[in-house]
C-alpha cells in the first residue's frame, strides 16, 4: 500500500464529542446564542478537526507549492513563463503579497519548488522536492505521469505530516505557477463536469483572444484525454500541475494530523476537488478561506457545498487569502477559549 | 459656534494626491493589478484619510459608548434592562466578545458610559461621561433634550480627538445597551424613510410577539415625535440613546482628525446615519467593516451606499465586526508598504 493509501486510511471523522463540547461552550459564552455566526461555526469545526474541546491555533505556516506548466506556451498568461521562478525568489525575500500577508498573521513561509522550469537559488525557506522543469503541454499530451501525479501528492502529504510534527497547528496552502488557472480550469471542469467556459477566467487579466484560447485548449485537453472524473491521480496526471499535486498531498496531510487547512482561492479550490476524489473523509475538515473573483471558483463552493469566510474581491492566489484565514481562525478559537460565561461573568440570562 | 459646527466646518475633502500617490504604487507592486481588490481599494481610501501616500496603522483602539434606554421597559430585549451595566464590567475584565477580538488585533480597549442606569465602578479604561441614567421611553416623550443629543455627540468628538491627539490612527467604536436596536431601528427608520418593519428585527433574539411590540413602539414614536430626517440632533433627541450619539461623535471627532474610522454593525450603522446629517463630508472617511444579520442594516448600507468588508453572520455589536476590520486595515496598508514594485524585485511585467 503506497503512502497516499496508507494516509487516506488513517483519516478519521471529525470529533463529534469535541465539538458537542464546543458547542456547548458557545451556548453558554455571554453573548446571545449565535451572535457571532460563521466564527462560532469555525470554532466548532477545528474542535472537530483538533478533537480538542477549546483548541488553540499558535503556529501558524503558511506553504507556497511552485511549478511551471508546459501549457503556458500557449499565451494563456499575460505574464512569461520566468515570472513564476522570479516570484518564487521574492516570496523568499518578503516582498510578494503572501510575504506581507503571512507577516502579518504572524505566520512562518515556506516555499516549496514542485517543478519550477529554472533552477532556484538555495534559501533556507526553499525544499527542493522539483519532479520536473514544468510539466508536460496538456493540449499535446498527459501533462505529467501517474507516477508524477502520485509523487506529487506524496510530497505535499509528507512535508504536512513533517509540521504537524513540529507543532504546526494551522496551515495555509498557496501556489504559484504561470499557467495554472488554465490547468485548475481544466480539473475542475473534469471533476464537476461543468462546461469549460463556465469555470474558465481571466487568470491574471488576458484578454477576450487569450481567453477563447484558453477554453478551447482545455476542450480539446478534455477531448484528448477523457480524465475519468472519480480518479484524482488521473486527473492531475492528464492535466497537471505538479503544485495542483503538492497542494492537494497538503490538505490531505492536514487533515490526517488533524491540523486545519485553510483553502486559498481557484487554484486551491482545484486541488480541493482533487482532495475530494482522493481521500473523500477530507471533505468536513477543509476550511474555505476566501472567495476569488476568478470564473470558476463558484463551480467549486458549489461542488464542495461551502461557503468562504472572506469574499474581499482578491485575485492573486499564493495562498494570500488563507493567511488572511489564519487571523479568522485563531479569532473564532479565541472567543471560544477567552469569553467568559454567563455563569463565571455574573450576568444575567436571557428573559424567560 | 458649538464644537460640533467648529469640527464640521474643519473635515476637509479625502486628500486626492495622497490616494493618487497610492494607487500609482499599487499599480506597481508584484501582481496583477487590482488582484488584491478591497485591500487595495482599502489602502487607497486610508492614504486619502490619513493624507499619507503610505499609511501605517499602529495604534489601534476600540471605544465602547455604553447606555440604557427607556424604551427597554417595554420588553422589546430578550435581556432585563440590568446586563448593560453587567456587560460593560465584563468588558472591562477582558470575559467580552469584544474584549477577546480587541486583544486579538492588539487594540487598546476603553469604554465609556455615556448613560447607563446604574452606578458603574471605577476602572482605569472606563470613562465617566453619564449624561443621565438611561433614556426616556420614546414612546411617550423625545428621548432626550436637544441639548443632551449635542452633548452626547460633542463628548464623542472630544474623546477622538484627544486620542488621536495621543497617536491613535484607526478607531473601533462600538456600543452596548440594552434595547438599543429599538432606537437604532426608529432612528435608521427616521432618516431612510423605509417602513418600520423594513428596518426592525430581533436584536438580541426576541420572539414573534415581541417583534410585532417593537415594530409597534416604533411606529407610534415616529408619529407622535415626527422627526426631522435632516437634523441628526433632532433625530436624536426624539429617538435615543446617549451611546449612539456618542458613536456618532467619535466619528466624526475621527474623521476630523483624519483617523479611520470602522463602522460596526446596526448600531453604529444608526449612528453612521446620523453622521452623513450632522456632518455630510465625513461620509467618504467611513469604512463599513461587516454585514449584520440585524434585518434593517441592509437599509444603512443602502443609504450609505457602501459595502462592508466582512460577512460573518454576525450581530453581536460591541465593536466585533469594527476590530475584525481594524485588522484588515492594516493589512492593506501593510500590502501597499511593503510589497516590492516589478522595478525592486527585477519581476517581468506583463506580455504587451
Amino acid at each position: 500500500m503506497s503512502l497516499l493509501e496508507e494516509v487516506r486510511a488513517r483519516i478519521q471523522p471529525l470529533d463529534a464529542d469535541a465539538m458537542d463540547m464546543a458547542r456547548a461552550r458557545q451556548d453558554r459564552l455571554i453573548k446571545p446564542q449565535g451572535a457571532l455566526g460563521r466564527l462560532e461555526q469555525l470554532a466548532i469545526q477545528i474542535a472537530g478537526i483538533r478533537s480538542q474541546a477549546r483548541p488553540n491555533l499558535q503556529r501558524p505556516v503558511v506553504v507556497i507549492m511552485a511549478a511551471d506548466h508546459g501549457i503556458a506556451s500557449h499565451g494563456v498568461s499575460a505574464y512569461p513563463i520566468e515570472v513564476s521562478a522570479q516570484m518564487v525568489i521574492n516570496h523568499l525575500r518578503g516582498g510578494a503579497g503572501i510575504s506581507v500577508l503571512a507577516r502579518h498573521v504572524g505566520a512562518q513561509l515556506i516555499v516549496v519548488d514542485m517543478g519550477v522550469a529554472s533552477d532556484l537559488p538555495p534559501h533556507p525557506a526553499l525544499l527542493d522536492h522539483k519532479i520536473a522543469r514544468g510539466t508536460a503541454d496538456f493540449s499535446r499530451a498527459p501533462a505529467m505521469s501517474r507516477e508524477q501525479a502520485r509523487q506529487a501528492v506524496e510530497t505535499g502529504i509528507v512535508i504536512a505530516s513533517d509540521l504537524a510534527a513540529a507543532g504546526v497547528d494551522v496551515l495555509a496552502p498557496g501556489d504559484k505557477g504561470i499557467g495554472n488557472t488554465t490547468a485548475s480550469s481544466a480539473i475542475v471542469a473534469a471533476i464537476t463536469g461543468r462546461p469549460v467556459a463556465e469555470v474558465t477566467g481571466r487568470g491574471t487579466g488576458i484578454d477576450d483572444a487569450a481567453l477563447a484560447r484558453k477554453i478551447a485548449l482545455i476542450e480539446g485537453a478534455l477531448s484528448l484525454h477523457r480524465p475519468d472524473p472519480t480518479d484524482g491521480l488521473d486527473v492531475l496526471a492528464k492535466l497537471g500541475g505538479f503544485e495542483i499535486g503538492g497542494l492537494a498531498g497538503l490538505m490531505i496531510g492536514a487533515v490526517e494530523r488533524r491540523v486545519p487547512v485553510l483553502v486559498d482561492g481557484f487554484i486551491s479550490g482545484a486541488a480541493a476537488l482533487l482532495v475530494c476524489t482522493l481521500a473523500p473523509a477530507a471533505q468536513p475538515y477543509l476550511i474555505a478561506a476566501h472567495r476569488s473573483v476568478e470564473r470558476g471558483h463558484q463551480a467549486v463552493f458549489a461542488w464542495l457545498k461551502q461557503e468562504p469566510l472572506l469574499d474581499l474581491g482578491m485575485r492573486l492566489g499564493e495562498g494570500t487569502g488563507a493567511a488572511l484565514g489564519i487571523s479568522l481562525c485563531q479569532a473564532a478559537c479565541k472567543i471560544l477559549n477567552e469569553m467568559a460565561t454567563f455563569e463565571e461573568a455574573g450576568v444575567s440570562d436571557r428573559l424567560a
